[in-house]
């Protein structure tokens, strides 16, 4: 019998990943259900193609358009909260979660059901709820397997050493389109140019933040839950080739590197193989020698102040790393509407951190409070926006 | 209550980085025997500094020697055969098993015993009697941790991975003094030249095994008996910064990669860590910046003949691993002593390799076939070489 799968986020970069692996392992996979957030049209396609049984299409009112596209498919359909939530419940062995934003945070938590394995590409359900998620996970018996390249990585290699074993993580980063520009240049940078991410595809929002290199300090907040190490056993490196993903420093010298092509199919094969590794076409196999000499060097805080502001928003604990990510959504759509400069994503973030310091002393033990955090923090980041510190004159 | 530890090579360079490793963690190891070759003097001194409760010689000439050297210190000891194995006998939890060549087989084998643990450096016991040491290891139920940082590291990052998870292994190898030297070059390579170690002090036979590559052919033996693949899984990179030792690719295109500075005490330290790792001291982590980029090469096998032929020795099984093993200790030898010229050692183990060809059909099944198969083959070799067609005139 194959293993049957639901993504969350079927039409994004990851969703596709995803499906390409079940499509290269007929016999072993089969797509449960489906959903995504606003192209209708796009979702339908893949159901088709696929032969899912629901699909449900997060924005309300694209339920038409969705009716329209998958018209005599037999396939099951719906619209808005509900039928993302209908998705989660279907019965199905692995869950992906790939849901960008905050949107994908109740529809993870709902996934978490007894025996399933949770494949998590959301960033924002750790970040911003990243306690909860992870007792929840291990009160019910749901199994997360992290889906970022570098949160798959560091999974891999650490294997079943207790965390006890660690004396670092370190989660390598492309350093972006910005590593080697001097502030004055990034200080000037336009959305196309933050948006020529060197290695991956993928969409709008993380590919500023890989500019920012905000990304990373998001993926080192999600590792600490993830892992349960605290920012100061968390390490980041910049490593232009993108092909050690992430490194576990052991207590005894000892260090384990995960390594693989940039390419997220090979960190979805690590996710979808829960039963035994998936064998990978030979084309997605690493090439050391044609890869060329690898190269670390350690990141810019000062050129890169995001990543600055979220070991501290780590560091500071509660509800901060979640008013962290709803300052850098906001500031992000901002920057990419030409309202802000590229400089002026931090600057935004760190304003409404330091306003709400102190606020939140607990972090959020569930989706609702995970929620009003970020609802709040949002209202804050627009308001300081409205105010025209920030914004482009 | 410290684990206990005997030291089977405890003179040389892997008995030196073990002794660093256990003086570093007095609460948790402390020494009980040790076992030398030759320097009864280096003995003796370690024995008292150490705390031993036995010290054997394995050259019964030195007897006399090391019972003036151990006058007064109350320490028991013994020289010869019997004396080595009546140390290997004595209580310990941990036998670190570091005498090099074919005269480790049998204290490696006598030192497999229920419960223990043989951390293994002596490349012949799995090169020429591989099957007979893994089987009775398991039949014992002793567990053999390597201590080769290329095995080790391989051990390491394939942690509770299944063997059948595994697409291919990796060695990587420093390439030697002669890495970029072009043939006519290597051909008049003087002992000198060969024994120049880019990044390790060795002992003489292992250091001309690097620059001739067979010892990168020793342990693509060792690593097909250690984790139980054939030849056409286990490859080897030149990678001359020696900071990654060993990797995995796993067939969903995953790699895990063992690294670690180039230094044995790592290694060491894993091997001694049994009941949880060893702390290293802050000088022994890595620094990825200051190593500098990765660099990795395919191995030139027109070069390195040597290297060829240790994988034609492990593609044609039975006891050809042993007979080039031991065609390859007296043509180091001969090289050593200036009696034949560089590129004559593996023309001299082809020679042998191809007269016992079919000789032999099943591997050695305990140590006495072993030495017997040892014994010919070296014999043969020194039989060509008598002959002077290898020799230098």
């Amino acid at each position: 019998m194959p293993r049957t799968v639901t993504i969350l986020g079927a039409t994004g970069s990851i969703g596709r990943s995803t499906r390409a692996v079940i499509a290269e392992n007929p016999g072993r996979l089969r797509i449960a259900a489906l959903v995504a957030g606003r192209d209708a049209a796009g979702l339908a396609r893949i159901a088709r193609e696929t032969g899912a049984s629901f699909a449900a299409i997060a924005d309300e009112g694209q339920a038409a358009a969705l009716a329209a596209a998958l018209a005599g498919s037999g396939i099951r359909h719906g619209a808005g909260r509900e039928a993302v939530l209908e998705a989660v419940s279907l019965d199905s062995d692995i869950v992906v979660s790939a849901i960008s934003g905050a949107a994908g945070l109740e529809a993870t938590f709902a996934a978490l059901t007894p025996g399933r394995v949770v494949a998590l590409a959301n960033k924002e359900s750790l970040v911003c709820a990243g306690a909860a998620v992870m007792a929840r996970a291990s009160a019910v018996g749901a199994r997360i397997l992290p889906l970022d390249s570098e949160h798959n990585a560091l999974f891999q290699v650490l294997g079943a050493e207790p965390i006890s074993a660690i004396r670092t993580m370190t989660l390598t980063a492309s350093g972006g389109p910005f590593r080697t520009w001097p502030a004055e240049k990034i200080a000037a940078a336009t959305p196309e140019q933050a948006l020529a991410h060197p290695n991956y595809a993928m969409g709008a929002k993380i590919t500023i933040d890989s500019a920012s290199m905000m990304n990373k300090g998001l993926e080192l907040i999600e590792a600490s839950f993830l892992f349960g190490l605290g920012a100061d056993q968390l390490d980041v490196l910049v490593h232009p080739q993108q092909i050690v993903h992430g490194l576990v420093t052991f207590r005894d010298g000892s260090v384990s590197a995960g390594m693989a092509v940039p390419d997220m199919r090979v960190a979805a094969a690590h996710c979808l193989g829960v039963d035994g590794r998936l064998d990978a076409p030979p084309s997605r196999f690493l090439d050391l020698v044609a890869a060329g000499p690898l190269a670390f060097e350690r990141p810019d805080l000062a050129r890169f102040p995001a990543l600055r502001l979220a070991i501290a928003a780590l560091a500071e604990g509660g509800a901060m790393p979640a008013v962290l990510n709803a300052a850098n959504e906001i500031a992000v759509e901002a920057f990419l509407e030409r309202r802000i400069a590229f400089p002026a994503i931090p600057a935004l973030v760190e304003a409404v951190c330091v306003q709400m310091t102190g606020a939140f002393l607990s972090p959020p033990s569930d989706v609702t409070e995970a929620l009003a955090v970020d609802h709040d923090a949002r209202n804050r980041t627009r308001s300081l926006l409205s105010g025209g510190r920030f914004t482009v004159t």
